[in-house]
């Protein structure tokens, strides 16, 4: 097979994607694709990466083991060149959190979990009363007067009605990403908010919050108990919790994980495929993203493996700490600038490893048209579309470097199901569509390294 | 909620969708979706019919069971009218299979289940040496010689290769359909055939086979098994195995459950919306065809609930025995032909209930064309495309009539997972991705109601 390849590829340098071009490019992607489904390099490692790594914030020890799992994976695989581009960065290593309520003088216990960078307390921590609320606005006409010495308890649902589930936790997050410094502005003691999560289960769904100053401690707490917590307020609107939270702020020296497959004619010039190699600490990560790491690592893999002799550099770059402070994003392009390296193109898969959707594309217009051509190449393994929109946190910094930047796009239907929570385990990645993603990313990279994205090109 | 659809529709009936109707079409298509997402009748049905009557196979006590559990479902949900159309079958009671491979004079069980309607064979089972075949051709070319007296091991993998997974399908499954049948030509005592599963798990998937005459044994067996038998026989090419299987050959009664949702303007006319309430005697038949079954009844619970006012009158039909005969699909148009039922529409949900992909139109061009133009109202909830293409095994004998059929096609990766096997339970049902195939069928269901299919209706 790989003979014909080869062949094939050398065939659509010399031509412009013409009619025969379209048969070629047909038979090279159903090449990729017969790798992609028939080998399990990938999948394994997810594995490993998930069962031996879990819990891989940046700064935790499971943080550098991870980096030296997929150090050595991309070796094994045969990257080019491997190596660790080291930055400076906060990071915040958790340690406990536990909330209760105090009924009738005893503590029931509730399943929750810290928000990052959220404060800690004292091994006593914080007993107070509580407070609802169904939004930011209600913090605000409250006021201090309302709110100073308790603790905030945010609990708007999702709105389950909406198809695109991420519009639904984009107007829910608010609660949870400037929730607890705004109680923190208005003298609260704590902060819960309830997990961004479409069911009623008893798993808290963490993530990140903006706080600055004397931080107060911040949970989310699992739907089902945020029910509970709810109930017991109305029956005793007076009713008091302890909330625990043991963490600590440090600096850290962190690491992007690089690794090339050198290009045949534009070595210097770079095409970025992208996962981040972090994950909550109470999770394996494995949608979450793992699979977005494993998936970039299969481009390499399967630009070797089935010989498509990329003009351009492939560079897979597995960032550390998309989570907390997006350190990683910004440590890259400050390499770029530094280095003066030419990133020609990047992609970032960071939705969930499940059956693939489209691709979204931020770039100038006449950039997602040329793009855009490659829908027909791609429907047929179910991409259904090329569309505008945006691209992955960790390369959404490459945007000031003027870099055209794409998102693999997934069915999102059961993605927050899992998000930032212990439910998002190696055992909820079906095969399959893992290595449809990987299988995508791979085709449409070879097809913006063969056909270039400028026209004068 | 109630008033404004109202409003809506009758002065959507008024005009012919122009912009405003768009708007208006958005507004009650977003009410249906809003109510299937925020509901779990169907789902907690669902339920119930799995675990109070799995294995429910034409004939059987649970099939009688599950007509029973549903008649009473669809009252409660408010249908005008719900009878049951009755018919009589051919039938196969399936009491047990096994099949042992003999290693030093031990027998070692393997994981099967049996097809339907196969063979039984004497409590003491029937013991002869094997033959791994790879096609039926293969079987063709050693002819009755090599054949004859042993049992025929149809051994060939499903091509995982196809982002199309029921292509695969198609291709392997001649072995389990036509199988049976040739072995017994060429004088086999028995058939095993591995099973249509992508994976390699521990599941036997079950499936029909056509055969006549004399019946031989045959049965399915796991993924990891086949590769078992398939290596011991390698190293011992003398090795026996011993087949038993215990199942009878009946004439039943059955039914047809259907439910009717009067029209208001033309109640004799009916659009069909069906699945098939049988399934296979060693599962719960979760996504075969159970969802299939509560998303027909969704449409109706849907247009009485949202306040759709249909024109025709909707009618959910539950049929009995898609997986073995197709009897129920055969007597209701033979129904049709002696009551003179005029039935304007069909739509089949039986591909799983994953999430949404497209809808396939087995009908003329230009009805095809009309359909085609409603895909905007429905791409906003995952509907990629309405496109020319099969229906379902039920409604499918309705062409005859003339009737334009459609079908309901979901995300497939997962679907030969589970297909036919122990592991198509309950818990492999998603809320979301169920619910969304509900508000899907009652969409297109509504469009095509209000604006009809003929130019000069």
């Amino acid at each position: 097979m790989k003979n014909i390849i080869i062949y094939l590829v050398i065939f659509s340098f010399i031509f412009s994607p013409g009619v025969g071009a379209q048969e070629e490019n047909l038979a090279v992607i159903q090449s990729i694709y017969d790798n992609a489904l028939s080998t399990d390099f990938a999948y394994k490692q997810l594995e490993r990466l998930c069962k031996e790594a879990p819990g891989r914030l940046i700064g935790s020890p499971n943080s550098f083991k991870a980096v030296e799992l997929m150090k050595e994976y991309l070796t094994e695989i045969g990257a080019d060149t491997v190596f660790l581009q080291s930055f400076t960065s906060p990071a915040w290593i958790f340690n406990s959190a536990s909330l209760s309520m105090i009924v009738d003088g005893k503590q029931v216990p509730l399943k929750v979990d810290a928000l990052g960078p959220c404060g800690s307390t004292s091994k006593q921590g914080v007993s107070a009363e509580i407070i609802e609320v169904m939004s930011l606005d209600e913090v605000r006409e409250l006021g201090k007067e309302k709110i100073e010495g308790k603790i905030v308890f945010y609990n708007r649902p999702m709105n389950t009605t909406y198809f695109n589930v991420f519009k639904a936790y984009s107007e829910a997050v608010d609660q949870r990403y400037w929730g607890p410094s705004l109680a923190q502005e208005y003298g609260a003691l704590g902060s819960i908010t309830r997990s961004a999560n479409p069911n009623m289960d008893d798993f808290p769904h963490t993530g990140s919050c903006r706080m600055e100053g004397n931080k107060i401690p911040a949970v989310a707490i699992s739907t089902n108990d945020a029910e509970k917590l709810s109930k017991a307020l109305k029956s005793n609107p007076r009713l008091k919790v302890k909330i625990r939270v043991d963490a600590e702020d440090i600096t850290t020296q962190s690491y992007n994980l690089i690794a090339d497959l050198k290009g045949s004619e534009k070595p210097n010039e770079f095409i970025i495929v992208a996962g981040h190699l972090d994950a909550w600490h109470n999770t394996e990560g494995a949608h979450d993203d793992g699979v977005g790491c494993l998936q970039s690592t299969e481009v390499l893999r399967l630009f070797k493996e089935v010989g498509l002799n990329n003009k351009r550099s492939i560079r897979v770059i597995l960032y550390m700490d998309e989570e907390l402070y997006q350190s990683g994003g910004n440590a890259y392009v400050a390499y770029s600038k530094e280095q003066q390296v030419i990133n020609y193109f990047a992609i970032e898969s960071d939705a969930g490893g499940f059956s693939p959707r489209f691709f979204s594309v931020d770039a100038p217009d006449r950039i997602l048209e040329k793009i855009k051509k490659y829908e027909s190449f791609l429907k047929p393994y179910g991409i259904e579309e090329i569309t505008a929109g945006g691209s992955g946190v960790d390369i959404g910094p490459m945007k000031e470097l003027g870099v055209p930047l794409s998102g693999y796009r997934t069915d999102w239907q059961r993605y927050f199901d899992m998000h930032h929570s212990a439910n998002d385990t190696f055992d909820q990645i079906h095969f399959r569509e893992m290595q449809l993603g990987s299988g995508a990313m791979a085709s449409l990279v070879y097809l913006i390294d063969t056909y270039n994205l400028a026209d004068q090109e």
